[in-house]
């Protein structure tokens, strides 16, 4: 049995879901997210995501993390908020020496719905089902998928030797 | 006295440079960049540029830092590896409690230089006699810069009342 974190970093909502996995079996651990408001100064919103993640690091003590890859937005301004965020949770994860692994936004989608085009709501419907974990808000279904992503590429390639 | 941080966050080089200030008196305490390589995994590399930041801070015992503005690039790419460095620079302020200032690139020019449109190099080098601090590499020399400018702007202030 293994822990995964994923986590799908936001300036405004950052999602993260924990599970188990044991080949292709999968559990629901815990999720939640992390808000903050633009009224804040940045130093605090960022300063809130490194604090609240290292917590569920230390509460949760997942063996690695999951993160969405890049998605290059075409506004640079966009690109540079989401990218401070990311600087935030990653780093995090680094100074807790966890292993972070990341997955492009279609293989994800494939992971949990089958199809790279899945829209959110399909996402997170599945991710439900798949964890038997009931009602869970957007943010939080794609951090839980990221870290079924990140179970079932560590089982494929487990099984594949 | 007052003692200042600036910063000058890259994914490749931050660089730090802190500054005491009294009125319009200004003295050079220390100043280092802190390096990574793209053959590093992006969270050891944002996780180092936390790190040695809070060393730097518990070292030096600034009283806030100084940030140049955010400089959207066109390259959304580009702003996004920036993005990421500064929230793992900013986050580590966050976290320490320190109140971070923003100031724009043609104001932190325009305090060092005289000119918003000053070259690098002549920022180092009025840096280097503002300071009396010798050769300073061009990233830690802005980070100087971004030091002054919050002292010159909290002096100013001070004196407006």
């Amino acid at each position: 049995m293994s822990r995964i974190l994923g986590i799908d970093p936001g300036l405004h909502i950052t999602g993260w879901g924990v599970i188990d996995y044991d080949g292709f079996y999968l559990k629901h651990v815990a999720h939640g997210t992390i808000a903050s408001s633009p009224s804040e100064n940045i130093a605090s919103r960022l300063g809130r995501i490194f604090k609240e993640l290292s917590d569920v690091v230390e509460r949760y003590s997942p063996e690695e993390a999951g993160i969405e890859e890049v998605f290059v937005n075409s506004n640079s301004f966009s690109s540079l908020k989401l990218g401070m965020a990311r600087g935030a949770a990653i780093c995090c994860l680094g100074v807790l020496g966890l292993k972070v692994c990341e997955y492009a936004p279609n293989k994800i989608k494939k992971s949990v719905v089958g199809t790279g085009r899945a829209t959110k709501d399909q996402v997170s419907v599945m991710v439900q089902k798949l964890l038997n974990c009931g009602d869970v808000k957007l943010d939080a279904a794609d951090a839980l998928a990221i870290a079924i992503c990140d179970a079932h590429h560590k089982t494929f390639y487990t099984a594949a030797g």
